[in-house]
Formats: structure tokens, sequence, C-alpha cells
């Protein structure tokens, strides 16, 4: 049976409730962001008094959409009370698929609501997401084709940006990590494919979002962000299939005292203990994030570098601290930085010729900018060597620093355009560099994006973190994935044997 | 007796080695930079064969400078075994203080050099910073008038940004986080007083930075980057003293194995146990920061925010999710969010008014955008309570979120000036809640400084950070402040008596 999923994020049509003229408002700015995106699908608004809505024709109810036109979708976003209203009346006329966004159910206790909301879709027998719920996001449309997606995203939410196009896709438990991220995902210019906010799950829930995402031919990795396991039992069993072929990546909040109350106000969900998660999680092969930036870094990572083939962590670097610092910070999440051979050693110094350079387990090239050593030859030396799995880089600065320069005193000329077309050739290559040798390779560069080296690695779907610790903790989770598979392959053998 | 430092870090003049024509060299990139921040002092460049270096005039020898002209500090860029001649001759012209960024000495275990160094500066009496060193950055040179400082920095390091002038000044045993960092400081537009690269510490050290700072009148905050501690006993002495008057906080990378050995290749060090420096950090009072991040933020916040009365904390959002993840990690980092008393939870209801509102914990306005309620009735109403110690905050969305709306569609008109109007109005007052009410407010938005909101807010020193575990840990930071003060208010009273 196809997943209710598939037809909600996907619609040809959609039957918008809760749209007027006034921007403020929540529905009017959710619609505006569903056309703003390039929804290709047809839109029709229902509204009691208006003949348009944004310059669409509006409609009374449904029943006065032709019959002949048919409604994949109705979008929900009224007043708690007049939602089964609407929904009987989407029920008669034969939609089968909804999003509830509007809130006042479980959430505030407002049973005889859910229990209506129960009734009436039960009826119909209509699927939906929600209520309490921000909506999703899906950048391919199956029925739209690949060359045109990347001007026809559906966007329900009210965050006016389109991410880029990428295999991330979330499941969420609040709206804000289905839409709010997108604020977010540009600073790395980390892909998104879909997100789905599935608010207080009354029909709907992670385990469904799941199967779905498994079944999705353009989802990579699955992020999750969960306040409540409702369906413990099936949520570890499909789970742990899943991870089988996708990474998943989950942030739990529910495990702490506070967290559990706080969610509960949220959307009506009863956490559990944070052990027992972390227990699930690494039976099913989930790796665990901490936080919102970490649940993002990890699915970007797994998303777009190869998993390593061990824990032994090469670092190049041409600043100190940051090299000492990562190196520390490896050892802290588990990982190794060993020492290399005496024999590899003399073939770094051989080709690095500078006296101060340290070549012993970090490699530092202090103050050089030999950018073929730095993107070429090094990166291979290190990871054909077969002494380390990963590598952690230090030292991204491309032309934007010598135009910072050459603002700076009128007797300053450096040659610019050269530097940028050298920078632009290597990076080229460099960027193919992981997925070649099978090997992670991720960077970090304090400026980030406003460096123009940095911007075109990220564009080129190469890993670059503002900060040490992310770059540390994405190779962390890298890591994880490469043990949880392993896991995987242990119990399949067995199990066959 | 003065500390040395005061001559390095504010002199009237400098000789200056290593600077030529070729700005791709380090020497004559900080040359570059001395000039481009606006040093008002006199510049010396020495140079052996050039007339003149970036249009000033060079002389062959600190010899050739007139008698009269008084030379306060050598700048030294050139090869390792050059710099003892150099400063034989700086001792020879009665210099008494140097920085010498060069490298090749105790870190590539260099005995000869670093003994000729020794040798020589010991004979002349000469203080240093360095060797192998980025120099130092001072936002506030002593002798220049408070109200000229903003265009008369001076930065010897090589990254070509001023920072906005702020209480936070860092000591550092990389020249990495003695620079780089301004490529991320204008990110939250966090102040940044002096920057200071010990380097190997020939001569000069940290625990001397220390005692520097502590007397050094526009320093509210210090932070330190330690790779080793040298002077143990000496560094646990002053570093408790000074955490009396002036927070500390600190980023210790030498704890692990990885991170001892790599840092015994960078600047020498040989790093400790990181249990031992856990422990250390109790009984003097100092912040422990975990990573670069960490370290800026933690500073930054001990420089704007008050210190909280206690560890109570209370959440205010319009959106779930962050509120129940903020809430979830401010028990995992060892504070409370307490369910509030009812008559506070009634209060809150009668001003609230929305029906989809939560207020026994966490205040989660949903979906709202009543300013008033968000920037000055409840903050207020809440840190009044004498229910909570601190709050945070997520939520702050300016008028940039309608500017972009209006692109989207022809028929979306906002009153964009009038909302901007409304919140410049109301961010002016919120900004002046925490030390109005002497509790600290830390805000989340993950648009950072492109919305205009957050912007105004960084920009009258309210702190506004892009992530939520950033502000949990922040507080976090000003709480162990708190507790430092505590345990030294103990300690000074068991004392007298």
């Amino acid at each position: 049976m196809p997943s209710p999923l598939e037809t909600i994020l996907n619609p040809r049509s959609i039957a918008f409730y809760g749209a007027n003229a006034a921007v403020t408002t929540m529905g009017t700015t959710q619609l505006l962001e569903i056309i703003a995106a390039g929804y290709p699908g047809r839109i029709y608004p229902i509204h009691p008094s208006l003949d348009s809505v944004l310059g669409l024709k509006a409609y009374k109810s449904v029943k006065d959409v032709p019959a002949g036109e048919s409604i994949d979708l109705a979008f929900i976003v009224i007043p708690a009370k007049y939602v089964p209203g609407v929904l009987d009346e989407c029920g008669q006329r034969g939609i089968k698929h909804a999003v509830v966004i509007s809130a006042g159910f479980r959430e505030i206790e407002n049973q005889a609501a859910n229990d209506a909301l129960i009734e009436v879709t039960r009826k119909h027998g209509i699927r939906f997401i929600g209520p309490n719920c921000i909506g999703f996001y899906n950048r391919n449309i199956s029925w739209v084709d690949p060359a045109e997606r990347a001007s026809k995203a559906i966007n329900t939410t009210w965050i006016p940006i389109n991410p880029r196009n990428g295999g991330v896709s979330i499941a969420s438990q609040s709206g804000t990590f289905a839409c709010h991220i997108f604020l977010v995902t540009p600073r790395s210019n980390m892909g998104i494919n879909k997100t789905i906010s599935v608010g207080n799950e009354a029909n709907i829930d992670l385990v469904d979002c799941l199967e779905y995402l498994e079944g999705d031919p353009t989802t990579r990795v699955i992020g999750l962000y969960i306040e409540e396991v409702k369906r413990g039992r099936e949520f570890l069993r499909v789970a742990s299939r899943v991870a089988r072929t996708k990474p998943i990546v989950a942030l739990y909040v529910g495990g702490t005292e506070a967290g559990a109350r706080a969610g509960k106000s949220h959307t009506g969900a009863l956490g559990g203990n944070d052990k027992v998660f972390d227990a699930a999680c690494k039976q099913a092969g989930i790796v665990r994030a901490m936080n919102m930036e970490e649940l993002l870094d990890f699915c970007y990572i797994l998303d777009v570098a190869p998993v390593p083939p061990g824990d032994r962590v090469c670092i190049l670097t041409n600043a100190g601290g940051p090299g000492v610092n990562m190196s520390d910070m490896v050892e802290r999440v588990g990982m190794a930085v060993p020492v290399f051979s005496a024999e590899l050693q003399q073939r770094l110094r051989d080709k690095i010729k500078i006296p101060t350079a340290q070549v012993r387990n970090i490699v530092d090239l202090t103050f050089d900018i030999d950018l073929e050593l730095m993107y070429r030859t090094l990166p291979r030396m290190l990871l054909k060597s077969d002494e380390c799995d990963g590598m952690l880089v230090y030292g991204i600065f491309g032309w934007t620093f010598f135009t910072m320069l050459e603002k700076q005193h009128p007797l300053v000329k450096v040659p610019v355009d050269d530097l940028k077309a050298i920078q632009v050739e290597l990076l080229g290559h460099y960027a193919k560099l992981p997925h070649a040798l099978g090997k992670p390779i991720i960077a970090v560069a304090l400026a980030g994006r406003e460096d123009g080296a940095v911007a075109i690695l990220q564009d080129l779907g190469f890993p670059v973190f503002e900060m040490p610790h992310r770059a540390v903790k994405a190779l962390w989770a890298l890591n994880e994935r490469r043990r949880a598979l392993g896991r995987i392959n242990r119990r399949g053998s067995s199990g066959a044997a």
C-alpha cells in the first residue's frame, strides 16, 4: 500500500482553507509561500466571502469547485472548532488527504476537539498530518520533471526561503525544525530534499514518515526531531530496517524531566528516559544529535561525504592552534590521531620543505600558501597512505583575503584574478578527492561563505564548517554511521548463518 | 613595577624588521595591517636595501634612526638565525621591548637558536612576546584619547579586520585565537579590547598577561587559549586573584594525549592532565570553555550580561520546538526550568489571551507577533516575579521577514516602515532590561544579523545567538561565574574571620 505521504507531499491540487488578504495571518503567509516557491499544481482557496485570494479565484466551499476538477489535498489553517466541519465537507467531496495546521487540540488538553477530529477523518478515511503543525516542504515533487525542480518546489511553511536541493529529508515533531532551519542552511549551502512537520501526530506519525522516506528515491539521509516516541516498538523495528539503506540522525529532547514536561505542553508528547533512547539509537543504527546544529550538520555530512573506513584521523592545517584544538577534540569523541610512520613523515618532509612545518601527527604548514601542496599533493599523499581514514583541514583562504588587503593601502597590488583562477581550478579537483579516495575530508574556515573559496567548495558539495568543533563532530557522525553499518552487517550475516 | 606589556601593547614608536614590497610575505602583511588599523605612532621600517617600505621611509639599521627619536618597540619578522643579531642591535639602541614573530626555535627543538635568543635579551634586559607568535591587537591604546579609539587601533596580525570595541581581552598560546577570531566576532558584533599571542613564551607568558590585563582599565573579561600551563603554581595564584574582579574564561586543549602531543609540535608545550586542569579552574574561579566558539561566546556574554542571582531559568518563545529543546538543554547543563506558581500562570494567562499559548514553565506564544508582549510586558513580568533568575528567548523576527514577503507577490503590501519604527523603539527599551532588572536575557535568532532586529539588539550590546544550544551554554557560563563568585566570597569571609 502506498504511503499517504506520497499524495500529501506531492499533491496535484490543493483546497486551501484560511488565507485571506491579511498577510500577517498564518494561513495567508503559507499560501503566499506555496505560490512563491513555484508550486506547479492547482490551488483552490476556500473562503466564506472573498471572490479571490492573493489573485487566485476563491470558492465559498469545496462543493463549489467544479466536479470534474479533482482535489488531492485539503490544507487547513482555521480555528480548531471549524476543522471537523470542514473535513466533513472535504470527505464528502472525495478528498482523502489533509494537512491540519490549526492548533488547539491535544496539546491544550482539548479532548473534545481531538475526538471530533479523529471521528470525522475515520468516517471518510482521510489521512492527514497535524493538527498543530506547520505543513511540509518538498523540493522534489514526484510528478515534476527533475530538470524543473529547481523552480518548482512546494513550501507550505511561512519561511520565505527555498533551500538548495539535496538528499536530506527531515521529519519533525516541531514545526521550527521543518522550516526555521531554512534560515540556517544557506550558511553552508546545505541541501534539503523534504521536511515534514507532524505536529500532534493524530493520524500520521514519525514512523509513517520513516517508511515513506525509506522508499522516496531522492531522499538519501533522514533527520528526526523527537519530543516523544509514540509507537516505540514500531519505531525501533522500522528505524532498524531503514538504517540498513539510509542514515538516520535523531535529535531527542524528551529525555530530561524538563524536556519531557515542556514537550507535553508543546505537542502533548510524553517523553521517556534518555538512556533508553540512547540504547535504542545504538540498536537501530541511528546517529544521535544533541542539538539543532548537530542535527543539521550530521545530516549534511552524511549526505555529502563518504563514510570513513576506520577511525584514524589526520589533520592538515596552516595554523597551529586549530590543529592542536581539533586533535584534542578528536580524542575526546573517541577517535584517534595516530603519529605517522617514519617513512610517511619523511615523504611529507620531502614535499613540504618548510623548516618550521610539523609532520609528526598534525601536518602544520604554518604560514604557507602553497595551494598545490594544500589542495592536491598532501591530501592525496595522506589519504592514500593507509595511515588515516579521514582528514580534517583548517586553512581554506580564498582571494577574498587579498581583495581586503588591496583595499587597505594604495601601494598594495595583488594579482587577485590570477589567484582566483588558480584556486577555482584546484578546488574543482579537490572537491572530488573524498569520493575518489573513499575517505572524507572536512574543512574548517572561520570566514564561512564570505570567503570565495569556501563558497565554491560548498557549492560543489564539499563540506566546510565555520568552527573546528563542528568539523570534528561531523567526522564523528560519519564514524558512528560506519560503526552502525558494521553492526548491521554482522547481524545480517549471523542471521543468515 | 609596571608590566612590560604596557609598553609592548601601547608603543609610541616601532622599529619594524621584515617588511618589504611583497604583500604575500607575513611581515609585509603585518606592517600593512598596522598602518590600516590606524596606528597613531611612528614606524621605522628597517630594511638592508630598500629606501622606503609601503610608503614609509626605511632605515638600514636602527642605528641610522636619529638619536633624538626614541623607539619603544622592536617588531621582528625575519628568519630565526638573524633574530639574535637584530636584538643585539636594538639593545644597543636602548630598545627594551620586542615582539618576535619569527618561528624556528623551541617548537622545532632548535635549542641553539633558543639559547641565543635568551642570552641576547637577558644581556640588554629586553622583555618580549614570542617567538613563534602573531603579535597583538589593541583597540584601546592607553595614550590615545578614548573618543578617538574607534579609528586608532593597533593590529599587528595579518587579519585585515578591526572588530568592534569591547571589554574582552584574549591571551593565547595560538596566534589563530588572537586574530583569526576577527573573522568570527562580526557575526555577533562581539567586542574585542585586546588580543595577545604569546607564542613559545620564551620571556612573557600567560601569567604575565593575566597580571597585565588585571590592571588594564578597559579590559572587563579575560579569555585564555592554553596548550600548556607553564608556571602552574603562579598561574593558579594569579588567576585566583584576578578572578575576584574580572571573569576569566579558559580553553585548554592539552588535556588529552593527542592534544598534548600536538601542542608540543606547535609551541613546544607539554600538556598536563585534563582533570587536574578542571579542578584548577574550579579552585581559581575560571569558567572553562571546551571549544573556540564557547571561548568567544562565554567571553562575550560575561562582558555584556549581568550574572544571574540563581540558576532558575524561564523560557519565552513563539515556537514550541526551540522552547522544548532549550528546556531539555538547561537541565542537561545542571540548571533548572521550574514550573511557575499558579498565581504567576494566571497573571501570564490574563496578559497573553491566546488559547493555544503555554504558560506552565515555558511561555510559548505560538504564532503570535504581539511585540509589546514579547519585548516589554512578559519579560518584565517574568523577571520581576522572583520565580526565575534568567531568561532565554526564541523568536526575534524583525522587519526583514516582511521585506522578504513583499518581494514574493505583487499583491502583498506590508507597512514595513511602521513595523520597523515600532521595533526600533521597543528594542531600545528591551536591550536595557537585563541590567535594569539584574537578570540576564539571552536571545536566539536563527537568521542572525541578517535580521534587522537582531542587528539592532547586538549593536546595543544585547546578546543574540544563532543557535539555541549556544544561548543555553552562555547562560551556563554566567551561572558558573555566579558560583565562582560565591566560592570567592565565602573564602574571603572565612579568610577574614
